[in-house]
């Protein structure tokens, strides 16, 4: 019987669709884009970005296999709508090549897959095979948001996106703000680029004046910035964040 | 006036102390150490540990200043001890070389600065002095940790170390047990390495058969490991985590 491949987790870079994108090898670890280049079978998000994510590791360390030999399993859309992460998805059959004897890659759109984004259903269903893990260092936006915030990094909490629906939203930021002024526990979230500024005006408006937001967006990008204040700095006028780039907001003690 | 330098957050790798640490470009992206090299201005933890890191950087590319003319500025062992989020500690005159000018580095023992260790009153302090934060991209054991376990990466917490005494301890794994259950928020947690099979055992202990637990250690080593399973099949023996390297702990639904 053939020995399992193994499932590296490997990151892609925070700039994605980014037109003055920066050499991979200012935020992505040689040895990361070495075990890309040499491998064949991958689970990703989306076969195309997949594949000029790859074709960018190739200008670095040749590809052991030309792009239209990949093999490229794609996460069915419903994983991506609803996340992977409540079991209710088997991704067992998605790791076949692996149980044949090929090391195989699992990537997302950008950063670490399974963080903040789907993928846990495929680690899982390799613990439960036997395949060995393997992850990869690369950048995960969550961290350089929470290392740049200042904000405690000794008890923090990611939270996924808030509520869309107004009363609902502000109700969540007041949760999120009662755990982060008792218990002293950052709390870390997300929302889509185009809803940055309008989230931002909600916690301008519900938060306390003497509690603490971070907002990042753009890291590891010529154009990144993050700013760390607390609400009432925040109320005086003069910052904007990016309605173009993804941004993580944490709130603190 | 001269206008601020800025503060580089850089990464450290976290193989420190290992004597089959592998070359740097592994875990860390060109970028981040290309930084590094040129940094005489550091805050750091410990400045013999910074000096040995900065020595393995020198042999990917040249320091811009010898060892002998970096100026390390080291944390007081308070801040060590009892962590510096809670805004007690007054990190300003830290940074006084980058308000003459200078660009100056964060770094940590391992991982990266301000998260699961000490730094994040430097960053808060560069954020009240108009400094520019730059967090740089290298390894974070507890998101390679989070992302190897399979457990639910959209919604989780990091509650940094558990009660040391016996009834405490076992009463503070029932209440992360609770909220991993309820809320579906995994929970991550660390442990000094002499204390991991001790951890595990009241673990195995205190959960119940059906919680998943997931447990790595030494990853981005060649000794790395990481297992995920439910209780039931943790409580079959077989699995031992090395008492000798820092673990990261995660209990999930």
């Amino acid at each position: 019987m053939t020995a399992p491949g193994k499932l590296y987790l490997v990151p892609a870079p925070l700039d994605f669709g980014c037109a003055t994108a920066a050499p991979l090898c200012d935020c992505m670890p040689d040895g990361t884009l070495r075990v890309a280049s040499r491998l064949q079978h991958w689970v990703c998000e989306n076969a195309r970005s997949t594949r000029a994510y790859l074709k960018r590791v190739g200008m670095v360390h040749a590809l052991m296999y030309p792009l239209q030999q990949l093999v490229l399993h794609e996460l069915p859309h419903a994983v991506h709508k609803k996340g992977d992460h409540r079991g209710e998805f088997d991704a067992r059959p998605l790791l076949a090549d692996a149980i044949a004897g090929h090391d195989m890659g699992l990537v997302s759109e950008a950063g670490m897959p399974a963080i903040a984004d789907p993928g846990s259903s495929v680690v899982r269903a390799a613990h439960a095979l036997g395949i060995t893990v393997a992850p990869l260092v690369g950048p995960v936006s969550l961290m350089l948001s929470l290392a740049a915030s200042g904000l405690n990094g000794q008890d923090f909490a990611f939270v996924g996106y808030l509520p869309q629906e107004g009363t609902e939203r502000a109700a969540r930021v007041r949760v999120l703000e009662k755990i982060a002024l008792t218990r002293g526990q950052t709390q870390l979230f997300i929302e889509v680029p185009y809803r940055n500024a309008a989230l931002l005006q909600t916690l301008l408006q519900v938060l306390a004046p003497t509690t603490w937001l971070a907002v990042s967006a753009g890291l590891t990008m010529e154009s990144g910035q993050s700013r760390s204040a607390s609400i009432a700095a925040w109320r005086r006028p003069g910052w904007a964040p990016d309605n173009s780039t993804p941004a993580v907001f944490a709130i603190g003690a």
